[in-house]
């Protein structure tokens, strides 16, 4: 019999105890022996809890109590989840985690401290599906060209009711927040910070970079409006938000940003609250995975699949690598990538105007794929779109501060990111 | 440093060869240790090959020789393979292979030679997509309610071209034949076999169902027409050949046909050569694993991902379980599965047929959930379309038997299963 202390039962930790104990005969008949859940921490123990587990307030009880075999940790934070995993690792237990944020900062240093003591996180990225042992173990023979993931399901519910229903953004953040998708501060999710803790995870296991949140582009949906989302379909593009990792010469892109893809690609296919990650790796080519990215439930099925893997006795390098690459990879710096772009500028309609914004434009080597010319709401005003051909971010920040200083273009310039 | 024998020099075992040599410093970085094929087993020695190894017809050179780690079997064939498989495998020697149908018959007399020897088959269900991973590990904490594949590249491309363009069975299949999608002789993938050794191995690791093809539902896609694609769509629906294992009362269902599926669907929108496999589990809801089900490097893919889990010292149990499940779950028969259909009936055009008809439903119990009818090609004949409810198989096709029978009815009904 295997034992399991649950730091932290929130909704997930409820899941976890509950469904080992619920769907014990078929986790059993798969782990080879039986798996129980036996403690939890809770903070307030007065607070009536729906699991059948003995409950405490102080998660060392945990991490030292020799009837606890595996340590799982559901607490949200950083710091202290940080102090207790490492306590454990410390203990010889091995952990398993849903906990993103602490990875995006500590995975490393976690990844030195468990050594050959298995360190499982399956349920912090892309919530049930099983993402990390695709990529860790699946597609292991492969050259990591690219992924490209939508990992946050609040923000694809959002543009998915702005795509298909036309609903404005913030009457959809408000629904959102009454289905209980979004926070009452939604900047967590609609700003692409849970997305990006997720992509940093799938970066280190694809290509071994060690980057943290504020080495990389993190936008994200707040300026995006239903006028773009219908802009976007005329150019032939859906509005995700993506988390990208991609090799490029000289190294590997990573941001996170509201994007534009074309309509016909399966990812841009995934609606409503679901996550998906493409992969695309050099010999296999384009994979997909599609499934639940949150849920108490759907998280739980990860963690219970993490420790089914340590009960079986498997571990398997935590970031994916046993050793180092030795080329080594390093990650391409904010303003150097290099990418298509969707501009929307409004600009006095009279003639000339067209030609300043080109060639200012063309000032800063940017060429122009597509362009549309849509009318205002206001009456001396039109609207200019534009599609553009491949250029840096920085030569497209530049033009951009360009556009915006000259008389006949309003102040606000939208713009987007293209992914082909 | 890990020695590789690769019995059967074909397309894949080339690429085997190929990427363990030219991916060679990720697959070392992720494996621990330096993975190299040293030999291969063709049978003419005389024809060239693509792979700098060295060569031999005698496949026990391979299997007894102590320079030798793992093999891997890639040779097709059912009875060989398993005499090879059996051998190396009492040598003691971890084997890979992508062989379904050697799977589809013998999987659980492996399961049993290998004991504690590591046996992994990813490739051989989906190519690249590493599915069996994902079944055996990452969903490990569910009762699985459902497995819907699209697991035959050529059947799902010809279908979309007949989908999508409007093309003709015939014509599409010589276009699949000339692209080098489908063999001369097609039946193996037209007749669903191919999709049906997939779902027997996919059906083990979810529910331990220990089945050999002649005990389920077996049809291909050779019946389906244009008309029948077009008429889908008017209902909602789009057709793809199937794999379905399904969790019912009393059992699990498993079968291989021509289904409709709602074109809303994730699963209806993979299109061309592609693969994908829908798996619904208790806790985890809805996942979708999605890729290239074919080709030697997407194949190769797979295999290498086997090898690099047994370099790391990964094991787990062969066919998902470690020990059987107490309750067991039996294979419902044949005539006994519930489901949806479509009929398409060539009637006589004239009063109280429409009458008959639908008694002669309605004496087998079955009722009718929509119904439209289409001018024919013949002056006096009309279309009639139906799509039903629930219903069991047994009656349906007593149904239909007695439908024949109507001199009304022209004798050609096509049946095809609906899937919600």
């Amino acid at each position: 019999m295997v034992k399991v202390g649950i730091l932290g039962i929130g909704t997930v930790g409820e899941s976890v105890a509950r469904i080992l104990l619920e769907n014990a005969d078929v986790i059993e008949a798969r782990a080879g022996r039986k798996i129980v859940p036996v403690i939890g921490v809770v903070r307030d123990l007065k607070k009536p809890r729906n699991v059948e587990i003995a409950l405490t307030d102080d998660p060392m009880e945990v991490i030292e109590s020799a009837d606890v075999d595996i340590v799982v940790e559901l607490m949200g934070g950083i710091e202290e989840p940080y102090r207790l995993v490492r306590e454990a690792l410390k203990a010889g237990k091995p952990v398993v985690t849903a906990n993103k944020a602490l990875l995006a900062y500590y995975r490393y240093e976690l990844q030195e401290i468990a050594g050959s003591t298995p360190l499982f996180y399956e349920a912090s990225v892309a919530g049930g599906i099983p993402i990390i042992g695709a990529l860790r173990n699946g597609l292991s023979a492969n050259h990591i060209e690219s992924i490209k993931g939508i990992m946050n399901g609040t923000c694809n519910y959002m543009l998915t009711r702005m795509i298909v229903d036309g609903v404005a953004y913030e009457e959809v953040l408000r629904e959102a927040q009454e289905l209980g998708y979004a926070e009452a501060d939604p900047t967590f999710d609609v700003g692409g910070f849970d997305a990006a803790h997720k992509l940093l995870i799938l970066g280190s296991i694809a290509y071994g970079i060690d980057a943290r949140p504020e080495d990389i582009i993190i936008e994200g949906i707040e300026e995006i409006s239903s006028t773009d989302v219908e802009f976007a379909k005329e150019f032939g593009y859906e509005i995700k938000l993506l988390g990208i990792a991609k090799k490029v010469d000289g190294g590997v892109e990573m941001r996170v940003h509201a994007t534009m893809i074309p309509s016909s690609s399966m990812i841009a296919k995934v609606d409503g609250v679901m996550n998906a990650v493409s992969v695309v790796g050099d010999r296999v080519g384009e994979t997909m995975f599609y499934g639940p990215g949150a849920g108490g439930d759907a998280t739980a099925s990860a963690v219970i699949a993490d420790i089914v893997e340590i009960v079986r006795g498997n571990s398997g390098p935590m970031l994916g690598y046993k050793k180092g690459l030795e080329s080594g990879l390093r990650l391409v710096g904010k303003e150097e990538i290099v990418t298509q772009y969707y501009l929307k500028l409004k600009v006095v309609d009279r003639p000339g105007v067209l030609a300043a914004v080109t060639s200012t434009l063309g000032e800063y080597g940017i060429s122009i794929e597509s362009m549309l010319q849509k009318p205002s709401t206001l009456a001396d005003r039109v609207r200019l779109l534009f599609t553009t051909h491949s250029c840096r971010e920085a030569e497209m920040l530049a033009a951009i501060e360009a556009l915006k200083a000259l008389d006949v273009v309003d102040e606000k310039v939208t713009m987007i990111r293209i992914e082909k």
